[in-house]
């Protein structure tokens, strides 16, 4: 048995015996326990916290005397002095293991510490990010010794830290030499180390040793919107989220429409991609002001994008997108300098991922859905499915695991919709329907409040109830639907017909009246017999997609189905199986991931080892190509119903009775097959 | 014994048994023989041309039978009748083994072919350029098993040609598609593939088989003046040679005004920077046009030059390098997009190489020197010297080498000269002087006739005579000194005291009239006691570092001289000891290589080998810095006399006798000491 003092850390329980006079931190890295250090174990960045713990500890089978550690040194000393140690935290650079010790490294001085989502699911990011920040002295220039300052960093990267090769483009070599004199030959690099080689690139270099965080941007680049996620790459922590709309729309509001502008328009794709960057600069600059951080503090962005925005945001002409064989230019994931793609607003060293496609219509944003959602790890068998203007769908298991797309339009983002705006102070998120009365009842966001209870009023009055978003749009045809008000074809019914003076005629069809303030100068808010329209094939798109995947794995049914939005918006699981949205399953069988997209994006952000794990996921996946597939037409005029036509819903007949009503009058009706017909 | 024909390859004596029907081509590949190949074998290209010889070969032990190949195929016959192959030529895809067979590879067959070099020494140059083309058949996209453009590119030069792993920059992601299509899936593809790692990166892509050729640039960046070699980089050969002067000159003569001009002003060396790119790029320019190609064929450029222009074609602040310890900001090669430097004329996915560089002074000019001249692979001790506005110094043998630049002047340029010029039509560049009558005779540039010839006159009607270039003026000096026009001291003596009218008072000096042509308009063209202050200072500093690195050898006297200049002019080097330029020694152990560090350029150039060669030797150079160097003053004051104050010239003076003159008749001399006192 050693005689060598043991150290025991907490949490992880590592321990081992340490010769007297080892620093903690030598401890912590000789057992691979997770202690962080940025200035290399000289007591200036203080990254090395630990809290000893004394007296008895049967548990470890310790017993920690008063003089476990060594005495505060001078360095350690003039630390708390001049910056402040927390009651009992001592620096594990520079105290020593001087007898048996058991150590508690908390969180704040993790470098892979966990961190627990925002979203629904309740998986943890490991943090291990692409770009690290490294102290390091750097040796002074010898005229008779002549190498170069770059040579003498790469040097002392490799000495303190053990990083063997580095590389650094021009924009930093240009300025090395003045910041290594103005830190006294101590600087700060941000390191970035590719998971796909061994080298390291300088992204940044400060003098001395930084106070700067650094953080990176998980994007979500929608057709309809562009979401955007800062994160602070130490611990994964979301600083800002910010959300624009794709600028791109003008040029038509769907993918097959901006496919047709750049097949239409020479140069077109080129606006498109201008169009798309510029936002994306804009998002930039506006996320970075409401996290109050500069932006040349973001050092990395990854993208997730369907495969039309991938190819308009590396500027490539998407015109293969929009005829068969789907052709992409490349599937593999990518590793670019932001400003190739003009990023310019970021760092001009900041470094982009994207995440792989999958084929030609199933996207990178595909791929961090699986990535965040996991079907391939799932035992039972699961639907997921990201809302979007295309969505999103995959379904599989730990054997097999299918993805498809398919283009449900923008109607769920709250665009084509009468009253539809984007998810903001103002919109309508929730509504009920009082199946008696009829009367609606709401929540718009910005507050908590019902708009029937009381302080509602006041509550809003600064935002004013301005329009519905894409889960409020979800909810009040579901809630029309149950309160008998809809008919299953879809149809919106008469002010005789449903008993309720808010079913105004529009025209040879029917609105449901939801809010009315044009007395005071605001909006009426209305669900149109169009909007039931758009949500129909919306819907209708969804099922498609989803029962084809189905069919091609051979079952009627899923165990379970995750329900995942482009806006990280909740969608209420219930109202979106009334509505057909998805194939029938047990409600508690149904969850909601938030932006799961999104939420792939980040994780791909925080942890390297997702990327080499995701590039492999896609190719296990069975591509569904959902736009030559003749049944997929089938089950799209199938599911035009609601909640279906043919297809039984017997776990949501359990528990919702929706009203058998109709509202087709005969010629007046406005079922969109007979429309079809008619125009024909 | 194998029952399978024997083939044997000339010039290469490779031999081995195939079974009947192996291509020839195969077989060469098997041997490892050279022969070319750019469509793979598909019988396109006719890169692998093979003439197959019949009869006895009692060399080889083979007797080679009529039907010893087979008989054309419809591929080989449909090349022969549409594109013609010369009598006896075989393709080398489509003829196979029938029988014995002895085969003869032409050169242009060979891609390594070997070069002879157009300057003096006569090494040669294995061709093996880091970009090559490849001809690739690529599979069409499938629906079914979607992968991208790219990756089936990647795939297709995996199995024609055994290339693991490609890159593309967005530039070819986003031509990829259309020229896929244009091609019907036949592509040439240009790779560059670097020597520091295993990555191909995909330059250039054309549909089908290309008719293109592609071209590197060799740049020899200096401080009066930017030399370049267009080479074809399928065999090395020079297809245009150019130079234009360096435009940083008006911000400083000499490096070290260009320095103080960044220290003075800020912004100064952005400006700088930014003429220099703007040369190259005119520079490009013309020489695609000399050459009659496209800019756009040019994939490569190697650059060499001293510490101070490479920084500022980086750009980066020289201020380091004015001041001890010198520090580089990076002293190893650098591999660099062109387009990063705005060198924007050439492809735009051209590759940059920059030579490492030895020390602060001591730049990727001196290393090119090293790599073409390779004094650490002499047995005898050899002094280098790369004469130009700042001379590159080497002294070694197989045991050790030193380097150590001088800071010159521009003087050997033809600069700061009353009448000196670059080296083009017009430019005096070699003289006589007749030691009895001092009557001169001369050369320009652009006729081979010496002035006093029998059509002199006509030859030179269209140039006229301009001025002197770099190699004039230093015959010219060394001349005037031997015909006792000129004293040891540097002194022009009088019409009186050297017996010519030719000798004309300037001032209180003197001056020596070469050609007058002011009657008819043109220039006067004279050697101004100015001139030979310039040429004094100038091979003082030259001759001081020589003797430095011999101090540092412990040696008085070196076996060899290697002289070479910037413009690759022809340094007579008998005139250059009798300035005393480079220490004495046997004149026929002194010779001339040209440009020697534009050769080095032009070897990084096309052999990716020779960069990794020379990478490891600039390690193995030990470097003298001559600015701090006490010895080196010392030294440069005695070598101001012409040829040496006091160093004893014995193999110089065993064929030339250099009059014993003085021209000092007291208060009147203009000697530098003396000058330099009075204005004290």
């Amino acid at each position: 048995m050693s005689t060598d003092p043991l150290v025991v850390f907490t949490p992880s329980g590592k321990r081992g015996n340490f010769p007297v006079g080892t620093p903690i931190l030598t401890a912590a890295r000789q057992l691979g326990v997770d202690l962080d250090s940025v200035c290399g174990g000289r007591g200036i960045c203080a990254k090395c916290q630990i809290t000893p713990s004394y007296g008895e500890f049967p548990k470890h089978g310790v017993t920690v005397s008063d003089g476990a550690l060594s005495d505060w040194n001078k360095v350690e000393q003039r630390y708390k002095d001049k910056r402040g140690l927390t009651e009992g935290r001592r620096l594990g650079c520079q105290a020593t293991v001087q007898g048996d010790v058991v150590i508690d490294v908390p969180p704040e001085s993790q470098v892979h510490r966990q961190v627990v989502r925002k979203a629904a699911t309740a998986r943890d990011i490991t943090m291990d990010p692409a770009t690290h920040l490294y102290f390091v002295e750097v040796q002074e220039p010898d005229m008779h010794e002549p190498t170069g300052d770059l040579e003498r960093l790469e040097r002392a990267l490799r000495e303190q830290w053990g990083i063997d090769h580095i590389t650094a483009d021009l924009t930093i070599l240009s300025r090395l030499q003045p910041v290594l004199r103005k830190g006294k030959w101590q600087v700060t690099v941000a390191l970035h180390k590719s998971h796909k080689d061994s080298a390291h690139k300088v992204l940044e270099i400060w003098p001395g040793l930084t106070e700067d965080r650094i953080y990176g941007l998980a994007i979500d680049l929608g057709s309809t919107t562009i979401a955007a996620h800062l994160c602070d790459l130490r611990n994964g922590e979301v600083k800002a989220s910010s959300g624009v709309m794709n600028p791109q729309i003008r040029f038509g509001e769907d993918l097959m429409s901006r496919v047709s502008y750049a097949m239409m328009n020479p140069g077109g794709d080129k606006e498109m991609t201008n169009a798309v960057r510029m936002a994306i600069n804009g998002l930039t600059e506006a996320i970075a002001t409401e996290a109050g951080i500069r932006p040349f503090q973001i050092l990395e962005t990854v993208f997730v994008c369907n495969p039309v925005m991938h190819h308009l945001l590396l500027g490539i002409d998407p015109v293969e997108l929009g005829q068969a064989p789907f052709a992409l230019t490349t599937s593999e994931s990518l590793e670019l300098n932001a400003r190739d793609l003009d990023l310019t607003v970021m760092n001009e060293n900041a470094q982009v991922y994207i995440l792989p496609c999958i084929a030609g219509h199933v996207g990178a944003d595909c791929a961090a859905v699986a990535l965040s959602e996991e079907p391939g790890k799932s035992e039972d068998l699961v639907l997921v499915v990201d809302v979007g203007t295309n969505a999103e769908i995959l379904l599989g298991n730990t054997s097999r695991v299918l993805a498809c797309s398919s283009p449900t339009g923008p109607a769920f983002e709250g665009a084509q919709i009468s009253s539809g705006q984007r998810a903001a102070p103002g919109a309508i998120e929730r509504i009920e329907i009082n199946p008696e009365t009829k009367e609606p009842r709401f929540q718009v966001i910005g507050s908590d409040l019902w708009s029937d209870e009381d302080g509602f009023s006041a509550a809003i009055a600064t935002t004013g109830i301005t329009g519905i978003c894409g889960s409020g749009i979800i909810e009040a045809v579901a809630e029309m639907r149950m309160a008998g008000l809809l008919d299953e074809s879809g149809l919106i019914g008469s002010a005789e017909q449903t008993g309720t003076a808010r079913n105004i005629p529009e025209g040879r069809t029917h609105s449901y009246l939801i809010h009315d303030a044009s007395a005071e100068g605001g909006p009426r808010i209305t669900v149109t017999q169009g909007d039931i329209r758009a949500i129909q094939l919306a819907k209708s798109a969804l099922y498609a997609g989803a029962r084809l995947l189905m069919d091609e794995m051979g079952v009627d049914r899923v165990d379970r189905v995750v329900l995942a939005g482009a806006f990280g918006a909740h969608i209420s699981t219930k109202h979106a199986m009334v509505l057909g949205m998805i194939p029938d399953a047990p409600l508690d069988k149904v969850s909601s991931a938030g932006n799961a997209a999104g939420t792939g994006a980040r994780i791909a952000l925080c942890n390297i080892a997702a990327r080499s794990e995701i590039e492999q996921v896609v190719h296990q996946i069975t591509k569904v190509e959902t736009a030559i597939e003749p049944r997929f037409q089938e089950h799209f005029v199938a599911a035009s119903a609601i909640p279906h036509k043919t297809d039984p819903f017997p776990d949501l007949a359990s528990i919702v009775t929706l009203p058998t009503v109709s509202f087709n009058t005969g010629g007046d009706s406005d079922r969109p097959g007979r429309k079809r017909r008619r125009r024909a």
